[in-house]
């Protein structure tokens, strides 16, 4: 009988490579799976599922984790204003985490023997795959093909023609990866240091030039609705969001960044939505939540997404910062008032029944009933006091 | 004999009401003190000192901080890249807290029993000279007519009259402060939450309309060359790359934050030069740090961000965090490449000597020599061991 | 018609001092409150209500907030191994917030128009009264008979002599605050920096000589049973083990901190069951939490700790960490054995379902069958990876 | 001609196989080395030599580390007050990292193509050795034949024997590691979670039963002197100040951790002086330092022990916050009383010239004359501004 495996299977070179390679040299049962985390259309999808049976799959199974991967990560994500290293949302780091645990679930329903992924031994991805496999499937064995025969993408071209596969063999100039939470692009400029992405590299062209102003709903820090316009998931509003924001040319930029294995790592990205939710939900955020929510909301959400980016997020950790994250959000709903122009945009206010930035208690520079001048005096005697004792007691020396 | 006081002098309404006062009304010896922290130019210093001697002042003393308001300050906002709330470069805040110090350092030098400054009761500076003179100086007592007269600007206006003063008394639209790490700009929007300004509210209009490109150079942290042309001190690059990029409109933003007195303030700022400073050399560390250093500097600089915004500059704690600071900029040089546009501009890359993205020791996505696939797989197993016992563990129930 | 005012009273020298005061003095109508949060026993309590009424209240009112207490502030000081300074369970710090808060409900349940509290000018528990009054019932104004007239205890006792009040007007050696989290203890050596308390400073006696070994019993994080005895709610189980502990001596400090006013303050305690709970519960936690987890936690509860203790209990940031607090203790459930002796205490081991040093996956120090040398070869090369590159990059110079 | 080993050689049985196997199954020339960091006595040292010698190396070097160990190590674990999971010295931990970090050094000089360490695959050590030399050294190839060949006791004694060596092959009760900043024990209760270790597995028998008062001085965070007599070197003070303390049974405890390698790690140690200085040095920083240095000092330097005890000492980020807590010690001078009795100690109380305690600014609990009742008042108010707008705007619901 013949040995099941499941194989993360997105109808590329390296995967096709492994399917043929699984099932003709190996003598495997191979079941494709691949899982849709927002990115794929419909006729994409259907593309990578013949091109599955026509290498020889047994089965091959779609995974719609596109609210799941919301409902866990996403939203998580915009509570926390997550941008590593003040700069990325996390586009693609995040996703890989819900398609190996989805995949890892699929392994384990099917009663799968052995788990594949088409990863080489050089970036992020073999680590959350081959993590996230030992953890939640610690009796299924991962086999990696194309990091095990460090096959080159002629010596993996070669092979598949010999073995009577047709498929584009082109390599794209640009390496693109399409999700909910933004589209990350790798070229040959992404790995040198000092070059920036030429214009026609970025996958949506800017085809907007007039300004627009859109208004952003919220409700406890989850996007409901555009201008007016409600939508029944939040997934759909940030679609949504991203058709009408995208041809603008806004959310592009380049990420360098901490590898999990240590070295460093520029990847190009455009993410128009997800850059113009977390600045409005940010924005937002300053003036319904307090000093101290605001602050440790910045430095456990750069943990979570640190964490999450290194493949850590079935660390009971990041449940409890979720917990945090839940917590903090009882208030932050209102209205965001953005505007856009091309390749870039301004969040021009807020409106909320939680703003504490209400006239009824004192603006700013302006004086007001609740405290005094006098107030402030003592506050400032008192506030000051141990670091004036500080300076009176050593300023003898 | 007269009472001797400094007064913390600016020109303008308040600061005038109180010279009179003090020396009128109080009968008191006024030594008007102005502390140029690289925003005013030397006409406006002349004008400055004439009205103070019209206005009764025995002297009138001007002390140019600017260098040293950098290499106390600045250069420590620079290698801490604070942007406080993601946003405000702390332009006015931290100017503050070096004009205090030196207002302070002055009331010692010549003697003074009293010193006084213009601030009402309803904002953050009351709270910054008080305390930072209760520190330094706890015996000169401090007078604040304004807070205390609880005087109208209409009432002022009128003293002012009556005591002969002839002066402009227009209240400026929009009330602009502007010293040399970035100007702020308050005005009827921003005293509510859902306004921006308005084109015209901003000091320095938009000319430059062609893209342009930069090279920005830093040694161990501190900008030094722009273009190839070398400065004598920072605060001269920083004045230069300021007058290339503010008529790009570039930096403008409005911060909304939390104050010292706990009540929300919203100000409006452009901030072109430290904005892109920032930015700069923030992307020339994600090259040359590493991990644990990024994620610290992070903490560390946006407590030391805040804690100096709430005037605490003399806690002995932002001693020890500038020691922490220095050390991490030992490699931080080298240069970064930025392409100016209206209203935006980007940072397209970096050369460092230091850079640890060398191609020597592998690039992200391709294969490398100093590590295998196999290293790789032992990573991830014991990488993710924790957690993996974690599930086992906790499965069964 | 006589104003009302609910005064939080002790049956010390200060409240009663402002009971006379209040209602003669002012005219008012006084309704005595005490909260009693674990410390008083009946019959002190019944002794308070019997002076009270002979002071010449209107109404006097015993609010037992001993299980609330521990529902809302205990739970989550034992939950985060809150130690101030890493000595100090915050015994009467939590108190006093407890106190306050529970005072302010029944001025706005009886509708007042006054509170009063009997705090000097000296101490933090004026900060926490005030403020809290401020935060919960602003509209209710505050009274500090004690602190604005400035009395001297020697005044304040002629006063109520002419009064007429008859009570024990003899200082103790010792101001002592008993509560459920502990009991401090001040005197003129707590004034000092350099001397420790007297033996019969400490008010509970060591009476026990022999070892004793105990097993504590947690549950979700909560201690429920001693040596196999269950309780109905953790305070009673908390109150047995006090009064097996506390006769050894345990948990008797000193405890040296900053005040919320900025001066350094000192303060003796004693609190077997705090500490032994505590030390208990987080070698418990040690053996079933991941790493990050015990990590995060030390840095939340420090925070939590120190804002609770500088009477910020009602700031939401505080709910937020209680979240994540309460998500922490999923599986923080076993057996503790603890052996006590004579002024000090051991943790000897633990049992838990959730024990992660399980021998099924690998001892310390023994080999197992997860995973091989060359796994941890793999792992140190790619752990070391970053370090080893910037050594490599850098070592040129 | 033969290839050139560096080996890590203690004398015992693993690197005694090493040795054997390396100079006579491979044939190289073996170069022991030995670094002492405080733990050998000269007698030791001179025993290792001949026993190394006598399995055939080609050199024997002894390395003595123990003040360079202190310089660069030992002094920032007192300045951090480091306590692993608020227990652990982290005697063990810091020391292996002086040692890979003297034995690379070592390997470089003399110019060694090979360097073997007799770590097994199952512990914290391998990592250490292994991570250290790759940094340091990454050209020089690892040797590890213990882990390699996963040999049992028996087979190594077997093998040793079959070549010829005689040497005492029994195996020790409790494995003993002894450094100078404590000593570690491991035997078959720290294999499991529940059992304390016995008596007689302390290397160090209680045999003062007297109480004694001690005075440790500081000077800038450094241990100088006690009870008067000062010392060349803290190494001589911290030597001096374990044997009057150790025979008090002080300092004992049980350390449950994480490993480098996931899984939970439990070990005895006595450190009768670490702790001792520890809780002194912090007991004088909480006099002498503020609020904020104390709070971030707690934070960094618990991120410092972690990362040293996982061997990334390497890290700049080290060196960053070394500068840090070298900026920190400025005032940490003066004396410190200690109260020694059997098996427990106290610290009694500090005098120092920077103590913020000082009566001249007003003690805990009594009145003073630098701030009034009045200005707490406005303290109050202002500090709890932030949070009774929060509960006002949001009361309404």
């Amino acid at each position: 009988m013949k040995q099941k495996v499941v194989l993360a299977y997105s109808g590329g070179l390296d995967t096709s490579f492994c399917c043929i390679y699984l099932t003709q040299d190996l003598g495997m049962e191979v079941h494709s799976v691949i899982v849709n985390t927002g990115g794929f259309s419909d006729e994409e999808l259907k593309g990578v599922e013949e091109r599955a049976y026509k290498m020889g799959v047994t089965s091959h199974h779609v995974v719609d984790e596109t609210e799941n991967f919301y409902n866990t990560c996403v939203k998580y994500l915009t509570f926390g204003n997550v941008l590593k290293n003040n700069t990325y949302p996390l586009s693609v780091s995040a996703e890989r985490v819900s398609q190996a645990t989805a995949i890892a679930n699929y392994a384990k329903e099917i009663g799968a023997e052995f788990v594949a992924h088409g990863s080489t031994g050089a970036g992020n991805d073999q680590v959350r795959f081959d993590m996230i496999f030992n953890i939640l499937i610690p009796d299924v064995k991962i086999l990696t093909p194309i990091r095990d025969l460090k096959l080159s993408r002629e010596e993996e071209i070669t092979y598949l023609k010999e073995h009577g596969v047709d498929m584009n063999f082109e390599k794209a100039k640009y390496s693109i990866n399409k999700g909910i939470w933004g589209t990350s692009v790798g070229g040959k400029e992404t790995l040198t240091s000092n070059l920036g992405l030429p214009e026609d590299a970025w996958p949506t062209p800017v085809t907007e030039s007039a300004a627009r102003n859109l208004t952003l709903e919220f409700k406890q820090g989850e996007l409901f609705a555009i201008d007016g316009t409600g939508y029944d998931h939040p997934t759909k509003a940030i679609q949504a969001l991203q058709a009408i924001t995208q041809p603008y040319g806004i959310g592009r930029d380049i990420h360098v960044g901490d590898t999990i294995i240590g070295i460093k790592g520029r990847v190009g990205f455009e993410a128009a939505a997800p850059i113009v939710i977390i600045k409005s939900h940010h924005t937002l955020e300053k003036h319904v939540l307090t000093k101290w929510q605001l602050s440790w909301k910045d430095q456990l959400a750069s943990f979570y997404g640190n964490w999450l980016h290194e493949g850590q997020f079935h660390d009971p950790i990041m449940r409890d910062i979720e917990a945090f994250l839940n917590s903090t959000q009882a208030k932050v709903s209102g209205k965001v008032f953005v505007e856009l122009n091309p390749y870039r945009f301004q969040v021009t206010g807020i409106e909320s029944d939680h703003d504490l930035m209400s006239n009824k208690f004192g603006s700013y520079g302006e004086m007001n009933n609740a405290w005094t001048g006098e107030d402030v005096k003592g506050f400032s005697k008192i506030f000051g006091n141990q670091v004036m004792i500080y300076h009176k007691v050593n300023s003898a020396e």
